[in-house]
């Protein structure tokens, strides 16, 4: 399964496309940042990022798209510009037929550090880590793509968690993510 | 020129096309409200918005589309859909060439009612005044889709309010809108 995991934003949209295997294996298969400039007009900046999104399911044929949910707690400027790119997005992957799965930071957090405060350098760690990267990715947008393509790829089924093929770390893995989840 | 007005929703998106003549005078041509189901996931209500909106584009091409511009001081839950409705339909409109404008709910109540602090009802009142119609246009979101296009056409040139060509009342009313929109 090919996931492209979108962290959305007006000013920086982080793309990642991972390929989900068997287990818990994920590799990278591609990542970006469309980067748009704050003196264009916003419909302007909001078909740059579509078109950036088009092409990336032109280039890579995702199966899923995995994007963050958009909370209106943050910076309320901010939210306005996340909340319009990711109802773009969304629009777009429907009209591909491609299904789309929203997360919580918390969500993502938890999946992929076993901890759903985990600070963002962690998250970053985590997946060049599980992505066998030599370094995190940069810019923190790229990695938080990644790491919500990959939320995606191990909440989806196409690995069994804690399941009877899991090994010892993955059954403790499994129970720390379940632990988080219920803390929220 | 034909404007699209839309008065951005999830659950109600208000779609009013006018046809401006010369002078403030405007025309009916269209209005309708396109709802989604609260049950369904975003995606796909935002989808379906977007299809709506599409039929329009297609069955009576709009020469501009005039936008609510979203502020984050209302309900933040109501807001959030409302941005990513808004996202869409300015991708939809720059997708197909056709320019976007984007008003705040002051400035449209200021340009139909000479006043940016008039209620719902007053605006309403005046859409169907200038547009000729027995009565406002129901639901609220359809009328304020209208009093967008409204605010639109009376704002982009195709008339000349205050100008040497004015009446006494067009000038009058012309710098009742200029104070509204000092006052904010």
């Amino acid at each position: 399964m090919r996931v492209l995991g979108i962290d959305p934003g007006l000013t920086r949209c982080g793309l990642g496309i991972i390929d989900a295997g068997s287990g818990r294996s994920v590799t990278l298969v591609d990542v970006s940042v469309a980067r748009t400039d704050l003196d264009l007009p916003i419909a302007e900046r909001l078909g740059q990022i579509h078109d950036a999104v088009d092409a990336l399911f032109d280039a890579f044929r995702p199966d899923a798209v995995a994007l963050e949910r958009v909370f209106a707690q943050h910076n309320v400027r901010t939210v306005m510009g996340t909340a319009q790119v990711s109802g773009v997005v969304m629009v777009q992957a429907r009209t591909r037929g491609v299904p789309v799965s929203l997360y919580t930071p918390s969500e993502v957090k938890a999946a992929v550090t076993g901890q759903g405060r985990a600070a963002k350098a962690q998250v970053a760690f985590m997946v060049a880590k599980v992505l066998g990267l030599a370094e995190p990715p940069q810019p923190a947008d790229a990695a938080d793509a990644l790491a919500i393509a990959i939320a995606h790829a191990w909440r989806s089924g196409s690995s069994v968690p804690g399941g009877a093929a899991a090994t010892p770390a993955q059954r403790r893995w499994a129970e720390a993510e379940r632990a988080s989840r219920r803390r929220g």
